[in-house]
């Protein structure tokens, strides 16, 4: 395939969460009845195994299940970005090769966490692992969780590795990714570059993105392409309207809850059962949760894609500013002493 | 005036340099003639005593004297935006009360520094100030520097201070601006948005900003009032090309020299003098300036506002990314052991 | 004077506080009785216009009016350690020889703040005062508020610069204080350490500390004092137990307010009447301080520094701990919200 | 057995490095080896599976592999505190089991990472995995690594989970070491206290750590020990020096290379063979590792582990400090450039 602007990775990519059954298994009813209710709504490709899919809390084994059961419910009809970090670059070479057999369109390899690593680092490992994979490579940069991956860093890989064809930033940085761009698009035209980060993908898209990959298109894909039509379409004041109304959407999802159990807690409200997450939760985060999905179901409901819940959404009483404050002042003594702030 | 979005600050305003002579002290004549060189590149409006005018570098007086001297030169032809952040609040009262003698359309008061406040600090100082201001105010949310103004401030801030018409924000983060906007925009249709981070500028004003503040606007007022001007006019595909080419040159005057001495060696590349910086330098850091003046010089022949240097600007070779990875990796680990990385 | 470890600046220096009057003027008579109880108290020195004597919220006339008092009220009783910071390294090399001509021991200078700069800026900043000043000179590292200065720099300044006597460190950081006495102490036996962190005063004169300008010493200067003799003397059981009692002390005067409200309040039921901070307070605020002042009151009457307050100081029922954690949660989310955590 | 001080795990316990093989394998005679050694070097305890030894690059079966030929080699000479994270809370909870089989005395589970979790997720977490756990858990918390572990997190686990008998703490933070120890020993007097942050094992034990899980113990366990000995018999000046002399190693082998790169070189130059690292090296990096060797072979010649390297360790000729700075200068940029500082 020649390497043009043709063939980029470019629309909306859903990292799907995986439901899971009562006793904390995969789902697989399920994740095959999700798949098809994201390729109904019209998402461009599918991205298992990210973030959002919480792939750290799986084992090796269940991680290729997943893969499997996504890529035989999907036969073909959209794209598939198979998140493929292992333990080491042989395991995640390994990986690659057998999500390669299932005909994914490409993995994602998330850059080395824990060990935060230097560029150089990072270089070597992306090197090593697309020097020997079958398939293409999507780099991942998430520095909140994850060794950032710097812009000479890009632009070498760019140069060095036919492999690795695009980037999925998650930092947010709008002029990180126009510094990426503009190092990389002269010599790698086929070179995509999703943004991971919703509240900004309007813009994102107008300085020369592809795409995105956007947790927010798992539960309100209608919104989230939506968003990228418009954008692409240059209708830059109906696109606009629709990033003000996805922020406070992910703001809710991605802030009120540890992360990905906002994006949960709304995909049960769109009829898809998540089921109970991996992770432990105490009994003040359930009750958080529910009062959580009282307020997704009203901003789902606001949008047509639900009803409201039975306590209603009346606006709220105007806040009491004082109030308010003296909670934060309160809790933010708090929270210094325990050190967190 | 009634307050409605007409009302609004907007366009370029100028955070200009204060040009100093040879022992240091304030160059009035070279400052009325750069406040007319901005002028007449059209710039919107002047923003003196800010981070980029080096106000903690002035004493109280010095401060005063430089707005009077722009003031006295502007003679209303724009409008001026005068920092005005004293040691204290009632400091900093008094000189609102003066800046409004001289006929300054509004201050811009800076977050408090040095100590880093509570939201609950940041209002109250705030609201202080509100209360016995003569003249209009501006925030002013730099948090790299100073404590930062958080969303539900901003908001508590403009429900109940008429005297804050408008908030420039140098975070450079796009999805708080618009949690900002989507916060007090239908409170107070009057409040102005300006950012001040040239490297988003176009997509920052496509969401919703009314304008910046930006030091590329003393340099190279051109490219910063055109961009200005291409992004309002929905010129998409022409705005998109100039803030590329505008990045780098933020980027290099930003991150190759300590802030503001890259913007100061611009200035001087467009025939302002800007004299000696009150920081002082080791030989190393002018050793680096003089390098960094080539670079800029290149940048700036580049778009046809100067001549190149006498050594060319010949495309550079192109760089073994493993001699820089080498200098890089070698360095990561002196910083690390200074307790810098 | 030769430069031997006999002359390095030792003991507990105290950053005291400022008195002001109930229009937020200098309370001159408080102060001078504040300065003779601090005496009286032993302390081995003051250190006026430093970060707890909020000297960026005075004017440059009330800053050396603070000196003056106090100088004139200790009359060589204990040595003087002057903070001299001010605009820019002239207009600090002024407060220098000005504070000389007081009879102080030696100036204390923070590092450059607001802008953060490099080592190479931090050293030349410091290398031009020390150059022209004619009083010993006492860096200052407070990272969280300053630019950090890094170990070459503080080795490179002590070996060029005579002037340069001693660091006060407040990063609380033990390894960073080790390496400093590792680079310097062989090179200028006379260079002092001092330790601004009192959480860890102990540790710190363990690994080679000369002393402390501890806050803790402005409110509770027999502890403070007791502590640094207790270890100084070895007694290292008597000393951890003093230590641990600091640190509940220090702790709640720290974080559980603005700083360094927590010690303003303190220092009032100590019977030193602080006056109303210059930093405009919320009604939250208000409402803070004054159960913090309660909580302040049973810590320094546990030590039999003051009485209870009228409603005692029972031990608080067991703290629901499932309750605490529901407030920190809840509040978690909205500090995301805000941007802060 | 009762819960008394008498139980605390105390002593020195070495997070030891994994030999592999050419190919990356483990390497299973040089492991027995190597625990030999260091049980004849008198380290008290071993602890497999830890951040010095990798335990993310490895799979779910060399980590357990690894742990069964540790305890068949040990054979109850020293106490096993086995590394147990795995992918989930149930993953972890089998590893317990199986560890449990295996005798080892108790195992260290990190708090989660990749995700940053919340204090209510993190107690979550530990609460579900010691309800469920036949064996004695040590939480381990490295916020630079994983989401933070804070005090009334501790607290609170201390209380209600008899299977949490200690804290391995890699912070640093000795204020907030006190912190854990004053709200947790009075509660729990058999609660032990271990550091990982070999440059403040003194103070640390000397404020009421009971020990270390140090690396360099893997290294130099003969330093590491002697620190720990002489420290708790209050052999104050002595320890001191020792302390002042593991700086440098530390600081060499922790911030030269990747982490635990340095910690491999120098087993080597111990005649323990660490093998390739399971981390793809770039050419830079490689080359950084053959000088770091040199500086570690000098460090360890001089304490009489190792002779000198054939070049020798002259002492190197006066640094240019400015000649370093002008580097550190111009990669500063650089640095800033990349996003990285």
């Amino acid at each position: 395939m020649a390497a043009t602007a043709e063939n980029r990775l470019r629309g909306i990519f859903t990292p799907n969460i995986v439901p899971l059954t009562s006793d904390a298994e995969i789902n697989e009813p399920e994740l095959r009845r999700y798949v098809d209710w994201l390729i109904d709504h019209g998402v461009h490709g599918l991205y298992p195994n990210g973030s959002t899919g919480e792939f750290t809390r799986f084992t090796v084994e269940e991680r290729r299940r997943i893969i499997e059961i996504m890529a035989d419910q999907t036969r073909g009809r959209v794209p598939i970005l198979a998140g493929a970090a292992e333990a080491n670059a042989r395991e995640t070479i390994k990986a690659c090769e057998y999500y390669h057999t299932l005909g994914c369109r490409a993995v994602a390899i998330v850059s080395p966490f824990y060990y935060k690593l230097s560029p150089a680092g990072v270089y070597a490992y992306f090197k090593e692992i697309a020097d020997n994979s079958p398939i293409d490579i999507t780099l991942y940069n998430i520095p909140m969780f994850a060794s950032p991956i710097d812009v000479p860093t890009v632009q070498r890989l760019a140069e060095e590795c036919p492999r690795v064809i695009a980037i999925k930033d998650s930092s947010g940085d709008l002029p990180h990714m126009m510094r990426m761009i503009a190092a990389v698009r002269k010599l790698r035209p086929d070179f995509g570059f999703m943004t991971g980060w919703d509240a900004a993908l309007m813009p994102m898209l107008l300085i020369g993105c592809d795409g995105g990959t956007n947790a927010t298109s798992g539960v309100a894909p209608e919104i989230t392409k939506k968003l990228y039509e418009l954008t692409m379409a240059g209708k830059i004041d109906e696109a606009r309207d629709l990033q003000y109304r996805l922020l406070p959407l992910f703001d809710t999802m991605l802030y009120s809850a540890e992360f990905p159990d906002g994006f949960r807690a709304a995909l049960k409200l769109r009829g898809i059962e998540p089921g109970p997450s991996r992770q432990p939760k105490s009994a003040v985060q359930v009750d958080q949760l529910r009062q959580l999905s009282d307020q997704l179901q009203c901003l789902l409901a606001a949008e047509g894609f639900t009803k409201e819940p039975a306590a209603g959404c009346k606006v709220p009483p105007t806040v009491d500013a004082d109030h308010v404050a003296r909670i934060v002042q309160n809790v933010v003594g708090e929270l210094r002493k325990r050190g967190i702030a």
